[in-house]
């Protein structure tokens, strides 16, 4: 088994600290959703469905410490406080949500009892992304024939999920199944996500890799052969654009001038309808410190100040296919995400519900 | 004035060790062609222009270390010692021709004698190059309007080339025209060239800038008004194909998405009418250690290695136009650069003598 990003333990949730890997392996102990909220900001844990996750396991946490008559209004405080911890992820609203309804079908029930169901809602929500990133592995490694070259950018592995990994799940499957020749790993600059965590996982388990900066990939698209490039995402919008990690979209327009496919794996948790176009996705505009700091050693003068947007939206209209737990989904997304949505057991209203429960707090 | 990023002092040259900046200002000594090469090659003077520049200076080093009567052989190996330090630049064999037809025309002189004249030759390729940069940058500015957003590359001002700068020439000299509203700095993985010396420069005179990380530049491109990318380059040949710092063939693809014009700032000295495209150019690859250690830390585990293409090549077609000393060259560049360097004082022939005299040894 990878490494666990999380894990509940008796009354707390540990929380693996990622901004000292690969160097120490300390896990943060979290008491409280506020405590939860803190890393999630501070982006001791991060990843779209890892953070959904412990998001969940922070809505216990309220519980838990509440008062022993749960108060339902105290309950959808703490999904707020974790929901603007990072605002361009779309798991944390949905499992934060699925939190809430969960909570809404029992009120009244005691604190004790209250956290029982909420723990149990959780370990679902983490069981479930594993399963899922499974699935999605082995949608995605049926796409290749032997020898595959994926370029891939950010951490989308075990660390960034429940376990496994989305674009680095199908990394893995190919793996398993003697698919894979390497995997070009972009450092994903400034927090260094690849070179610090998707080194690390494929250095762990003996997958073959190289290491590239983030302005080498044209010329190894162009000079190299590359199958694909795969990445993971923080919000899939209803016409297929996409919301990920900073530098996606500058990869997705690379892939498309080399003829190269590009494909987003995605949890049908990060899919988001609500929306209709990439327009309305609010992307996060992170410190200036964050990147004029490098490894801990300023990089530029005192003066200068850089921009940090966290996230970029890539266009569905240049994006080959979203591999899910479910399949793949080929263009045009706007009516196949519809009918794929429609075909799920969780109904799109339960969602709107919640939200609206939460947005109106 | 700018910071001069090297000076001839007495009997010795001064490099500025840029690899320390911005944290300090210090000169290093060399004494011999040999101390020139190990600078040239540790980068710690680098831009093509700089290092044509240095080069010149190492080859009075060499006589003036060499025997009362000067030798030919001897003056062609160190050419030869120098050359090889980065093999990507044109400037660097272009200068050291120069010098070699100036000794070859002066055989059989004292050893003072030829010192003063290789000096004297020297200082003009240094005295040249600054004149050069000045015309290159009332070309480009020409070409701009008001409140214009450049977005650059790597470092191609006063530190990379004998004082002023090609495309950051361009830049500051929008700024004396009040035409510049801001600098866009990449700040150009892995030596950060962008964040620890243009930034720095542009700091140093007060002209706006934000650092972004590499793959930030599409996102700007798409939500923000981007007036041009304007680069520099190490060797243009002669279709226009512009062999430059890693990352520049990755802005020209996103440039050329987004409609951008995209501008490289090209002396006369940079263009290699010797080969026909970019697949003639040798691209250096340098150590995977320089992308896995930043500031002494290691980034990434033990035992990941990464690729280092030092540069690559940025095929003319996505090429706006090359901004020369002489004025601003169009599309077709195969046709409009064979008749600008016909235009040209220096005779193509000489060059042709000189590579093959230093080639043969």
């Amino acid at each position: 088994m990878s490494v666990r990003p999380f894990y509940w333990k008796r009354r707390d949730l540990l929380i693996l600290d990622q901004r000292q890997l690969p160097d120490k392996i300390k896990y943060l102990r979290s008491e409280s959703p506020t405590d939860v909220a803190t890393l999630i900001r501070a982006m001791a844990v991060r990843g779209a469905p890892a953070i959904g996750c412990c998001a969940a396991y922070g809505m216990v946490l309220s519980v838990q410490l509440g008062p022993s008559h749960p108060s339902f209004s105290r309950l959808v405080e703490s999904a707020k406080i974790l929901k603007e911890a990072r605002p361009t992820a779309v798991n944390l609203a949905w499992a934060l949500d699925r939190m809430i309804l969960m909570a809404k079908s029992h009120e009244g029930v005691s604190r004790s009892r209250l956290t029982e169901i909420l723990l149990k809602e959780a370990k679902k929500i983490e069981a479930e992304d594993f399963e899922n990133n499974k699935a999605m592995g082995r949608a995605g490694a049926a796409l290749f024939g032997k020898e595959a070259v994926i370029l891939t950018h950010c951490n989308t592995g075990a660390l960034a999920t429940a376990g496994h990994g989305t674009a680095l799940g199908i990394i893995r499957e190919l793996h398993l199944q003697k698919k894979l020749k390497k995997v070009i790993v972009d450092e994903t600059r400034p927090y260094l996500q690849g070179a610090r965590l998707t080194a690390w996982e494929l250095d762990q388990e003996h997958i073959p890799h190289e290491l590239i900066t983030d302005n080498m990939a044209a010329h190894l698209m162009k000079t190299e052969r590359v199958s694909a490039v795969i990445v993971g995402c923080d919000r899939v919008v209803a016409n297929g654009d996409t919301a990920n990690k900073i530098g996606t979209y500058s990869l997705a327009i690379l892939a498309q001038y080399h003829e190269i496919p590009f494909y987003v794996a995605m949890p049908l948790s990060t899919l988001d309808l609500s929306k209709k176009t990439g327009m309305e996705i609010v992307i996060e505009e992170r410190p200036s410190e964050e990147v004029v700091t490098f490894a801990g050693k300023r990089i530029a003068p005192k003066k200068t100040r850089a921009r940090h947007p966290a996230f970029d939206v890539t266009p569905g209209i240049l994006i080959t296919a979203l591999i899910t737990e479910k399949g793949v989904v080929k263009p045009p997304f706007g009516e196949n995400l519809r009918s794929l949505r429609g075909r799920q057991r969780r109904p799109e209203q339960s969602y709107e519900i919640a939200s609206s429960l939460c947005s109106s707090q």
